[in-house]
């Protein structure tokens, strides 16, 4: 959409009825979408979906042809809800088996640790035929990588080292550059503007997202494209805009979660 | 799924390349999941999408007549990226024009601030033909209801007040309870023994969601059914058996965000 060149997309899956039910906060989705921004990758599409056989197989089926990069996260854990493994290899019609090398690895990691490598945990060495693995520092068992889609833990601090291991092996695509200029003007006074400024500048993106926080309200306006040089012409239209109509510019720091959207 | 009786389902969609960039976290999901886990009605997909005409209209239509309840947040402020009303109005096939009574309440919103009621704000009037306002107490541009399509903002403080109107009017199903085990044993520990309950207890959702805190770690075993006598007997025999295996019990308040998952 906004490169001149090849556009690489990503989805991403999460898997977990404790997303769903509202239990537990995603907090993966930020963290991906963040690194394969900066390789230029662009995350599209996320699916939110229970720990049932039947929508995660069609949601990875449906969202592999459409996007150059497939991400889940959770459900490759020892429990009986920990189906994504067993889900992939059916989306792919692969057989799912014990990996020796895994195997043995979670031998020696239980092992250490005095705790029995049960049938539970050797569930977890369970990795679709034709999968590579992806390594896990934090607890071993590994995720795995099965043609354009990649299987990560759910927990942030693995997903987090099994993604270190795995950006460094994807192709990216043109890189997005942003700015950001921010004012404490309401969004609506200069709607009309950056509207046209956009149908002006159709290589760039130009998103506006109000703020309510406790330090004052306001509107940031954030410039997505490839083109660094066309980024800094848009971003002095914007400010001698603002100057036009008197809003004064502010300086904020990136929004905490939560405090706006 | 869990009940016997009727289940009500819901799905979100998330309207925003903000969410999908990484910049935002969406923190709307797990708000209406929990208000809706109250009345009985069961979140079961959740579908993140770019401000794109095509994607949001295609989603919109494919989940509306899969799910009970669909919620939409994001893309209904004053700018050119807010495309939310007219995907919806195609998604029906129906007209979008400026509500009377919205423009009414509008101008005198405006007027009252002293801020032009210009035409990027008279954009907030447009409502699909046939849809019902959703009450905006905080900011007065509504939301609206179409079928079964409820149509918010994406600002957490806008959306939680739209909710508060929507909440009363939507019919429930049967009601889920939850209890949690916590105890400081991993979970491949147990797993087999809670794959076993969860296997003699089809009308229970039983899932183990292990964390890693600064304080320790552990799982929590978190049972969900509507069936509370069948929940307080599975709670028993799970304290059992971490009893029975020397697992210590431990109180943890619910997770914080990222904490855990």
């Amino acid at each position: 959409m906004l490169g001149q060149n090849e556009v690489v997309t990503a989805a991403m899956i999460i898997i977990g009825n404790e997303v769903l039910s509202g239990r537990t906060q995603d907090k993966n989705l930020s963290h991906i979408a963040t690194l394969l921004g900066e390789i230029g990758v662009d995350m599209r599409e996320v699916r939110t979906v229970p720990d049932e056989m039947d929508i995660v197989v069609t949601t990875v089926n449906e969202l592999r042809t459409r996007y150059s990069y497939i991400f889940t996260t959770g459900g490759i854990g020892p429990t009986h809800d920990d189906i994504t493994a067993e889900c992939v290899a059916a989306a792919f019609g692969v057989k799912l088996e014990k990996h020796p090398l895994v195997m043995q690895a979670l031998e020696k990691h239980y092992t250490a640790q005095g705790a029995a490598f049960n049938e539970a945990r050797q569930r977890m060495a369970r990795i679709p035929e034709g999968a590579s693995l992806i390594e896990n520092p934090v607890s071993t068992a590994p995720g795995f990588v099965i043609e354009n889609v990649y299987v990560m833990a759910g927990v942030p601090k693995i997903m987090q080292a099994m993604m270190e291991n795995v950006l460094p092996t994807l192709k990216g695509g043109e890189k997005l550059s942003s700015i950001t200029v921010t004012s404490s003007v309401p969004e609506g006074t200069i709607a009309a503007h950056m509207g046209a400024l956009q149908a002006r500048y159709r290589q760039a993106n130009i998103g506006l997202y109000p703020f309510y926080a406790a330090s004052g309200a306001g509107v940031s306006v954030v410039v997505r494209g490839c083109d660094i040089a066309m980024l800094r012409e848009i971003e002095a239209l914007i400010k001698a805009h603002l100057v036009s109509i008197g809003a004064p510019l502010v300086v904020r720091p990136q929004p905490l979660a939560g405090e706006c959207q």
